[in-house]
C-alpha cells in the first residue's frame, strides 16, 4: 500500500526535477533518488491515512506533492551535511562536493530547497509551509551547534538529545503531522501523532549512531567508525567517556585522526558497555513511541506505521 | 517617504533575526543590517505604491514583511556568493566564511533562507511564494553556470547577459512584481513593472561589473579588480578579449594571480575602450527602464521609482 504511494513520490521527484536550465539537475536528481529510504515520505502519507481527506484522488496527489517536498528538504540537508561532514559516499555513490567540488555541493542543495518549497508553496497550506520553514531554521541551529562542538568530546548527554531532536527527529515528526493535518485530522490525534514521530525519530537517531560503532561498510553502506574521525561525540562515546576518559581521551585527537586509533577507540567504547547504555536509551523512546501507536485509532495507516516502527527500531544494519 | 518605510522594514529584520537559540544570529543580523543599500526592499514597496491595496496599516505592515523576507534572499544569496568568490569583505564588513568558517557560513546563509520562506508562508499569497521559491533556483542555476565558466575566459556577451539575469535582474524584476501584485495592482500595470524592475537590474549589474575595474576601495567599499582575481569574465573582459586577445591572455591564468598582473590586466582592458563599449549596453538597459517608467501611471511611486533609477543608473562609484 505505502509502496504503491511512494512509487507516485518517485515519479514527482523525478519530474520535478529535471530541469534542462540547471547544470547539475541531472546529478541532484540521481542523490536524491539513489535508493534512500524514503522514510519522511512514508511518515506524511501515513500521518494523512489518519485524516478525514485524502482517500480521494486530487487529495491523495496533493499529499503526495508535499511528501515529495519533504524529501526533497531532507536531501538538500544531506548534501550540506555531507559538505560539512566532508564524507566520501553517501546512499552508495559518491558525494556531489567529492564530484563537482564543495561549492557546486552547497548551490546544488540550495537548488534543492528551492524546488522544494516551490512545491510546498504549490501544494501545501500555509500552517505546513510556515512548519517547513521553521524545521529548515531548526536543522541549521543543530548543524551548527554539532560543528562548533566537534573535535572537543565535551558534548552532555542532553546537549546531544537536543542537537538529534533539532536534526532528526523534529523531521519525523513534522512528517506525520503536517500529513495528518493536510488530510484534516483532528488536533488531538495529530498531536499524538507529533509525539509519536518525535519518539520514533530520537530512537531511530539513537540507532543510527550506535550502528556507527557496529555495522561494517558493506551493510550500511556508510563506514564504520566515521562519526569518530569527524570528531562527533555521539551518545556511545558521551557514556564512554564517563566510564573510562583516561583510556580515550589520548587517542581522540584533531582532525586527520589514522585508522589504528579509530579502531582503538570503538574497541574501549564497547567494552565500557556504552553501547549497551546507548541501546536502553534508544529503547526508551521506542518504548514511549509504540504505547503512543497504540494509542492510535485503529486504522490500516496505525498498522503500517507499527509495522515500520518496529523494522526500523530493531534493525541491526 | 520610502526611507520611513525601510527604517519599518529593518526592525522587522532585526526582529526576526533575533534568534537566541541559533549560535551565529547576531553576526548573520549583523550582515543583513550592515549598511547594504536595502534597494530589493525599495523596490517592492515602490511596486506596492502602484496598487489599489497598502495604504492600509494592515497592508501596508504585509507588504513590509514581504519586503524583509526579500532583503533576506538577497542576503542569504550574498553570504553563499562569498563563499564560492572567497571574498574577504562585506559591506565594509569581514565575511562570515573568514570569521567562522566555511561550513558556518553556509549554514548561516541556509538559516537566513529558512527565516526569509517563514516570512513569505507568513505574510506573502501562494503566488508570490512561488515567485520568490523559482527565483531561488534561478539564482542557483546563474551562479553555478558562473561557477563552471571561472577562469575559462569563454563567455560570450549573451552567456554573461543570461547570467546576471538571473542573479540580478530576477530579483529587481520580482520586488517589483511582488510588491505590485500583493497590492492588487492590475496585469498589465505589474507586467510592465516587471520589465521595468528587469531592465534596471540589468544595468545597474553592467555598472557593478564595469565599476570593478574603475573604483578604488575607498569607495565601493569592495576591492577593485576583484573579478579579474576570481576568473570572472564579465562585460568590459568579454569585449576586451575581442579587441586584444594576444595582450591579455597571457596575464589571465589560473587562481592567485598576483597584484602586477591585475593592474596590468585593467589598463589593457581601459585602453581598449572595452569600458565604454561596456557603458553603452548599459545605456540601452537604462533607456529601456526610463521609457518603461514613463509610462507608468503617474504617482509618487513612479518619482521615487524615477529618482532611484536615475541615481543607481548614472553612480559612478
Amino acid at each position: 500500500m505505502i509502496g504503491k504511494r511512494l512509487a507516485d513520490v518517485e515519479a514527482i521527484l523525478a519530474e520535478t526535477l529535471s530541469d534542462s536550465s540547471y547544470p547539475l539537475a541531472a546529478e541532484t536528481k540521481e542523490i536524491v533518488l539513489s535508493g534512500g529510504k524514503m522514510l519522511r515520505p512514508a511518515f506524511v502519507l501515513m500521518g494523512a491515512g489518519f485524516g478525514k481527506q485524502g482517500k480521494k484522488s486530487g487529495d491523495r496527489d496533493r499529499i503526495n506533492h508535499i511528501a515529495a517536498s519533504i524529501e526533497m528538504i531532507h536531501t538538500a540537508s544531506l548534501i550540506h551535511d555531507d559538505v560539512l561532514d566532508r564524507a566520501d559516499i553517501r546512499r552508495g555513490v559518491p558525494t556531489l562536493h567529492t564530484r563537482f567540488g564543495v561549492t557546486n555541493a552547497i548551490l546544488a542543495g540550495d537548488w534543492l530547497f528551492s524546488r522544494s518549497f516551490r512545491l510546498v508553496a504549490d501544494y501545501a497550506d500555509n500552517k505546513s509551509a510556515r512548519m517547513l520553514a521553521r524545521f529548515m531554521g531548526s536543522v541549521c541551529s543543530a548543524e551548527i551547534h554539532q560543528d562548533l562542538s566537534k573535535f572537543r568530546y565535551a558534548t552532555s548527554r542532553r546537549g546531544y538529545l537536543r542537537t538529534i531532536a533539532g536534526k532528526t527527529a523534529a523531521l519525523f515528526s513534522l512528517s506525520l503531522h503536517v500529513g495528518a493535518s493536510e488530510a484534516k485530522a483532528g488536533a488531538t490525534l495529530t498531536q499524538a501523532l507529533r509525539r509519536a514521530g518525535y519518539d520514533i525519530g530520537m530512537a531511530f537517531q539513537i540507532i543510527d549512531d550506535i550502528l556507527d560503532y557496529e555495522s561494517d561498510d558493506k551493510t550500511l553502506r556508510k563506514p564504520v567508525g566515521n562519526d569518530i574521525k569527524e570528531g562527533l561525540c555521539t551518545l556511545p562515546l558521551i557514556f564512554a567517556m564517563k566510564r573510562d576518559e583516561a583510556a580515550l581521551r589520548p587517542l581522540l585527537g584533531k582532525e586527520g585522526m589514522n585508522d589504528e586509533n579509530v579502531a582503538r577507540v570503538l574497541k574501549i567504547v564497547s567494552d565500557t558497555g556504552a553501547l549497551e547504555h546507548a541501546r536502553s536509551v534508544a529503547r526508551h523512546f521506542t518504548a514511549r513511541a509504540l504505547k503512543e501507536i497504540d494509542m492510535l485509532p485503529p486504522c490500516a495507516a496505525r498498522d503500517d506505521l507499527l509495522s515500520i516502527t518496529q523494522k526500523l527500531l530493531t534493525r541491526t544494519y
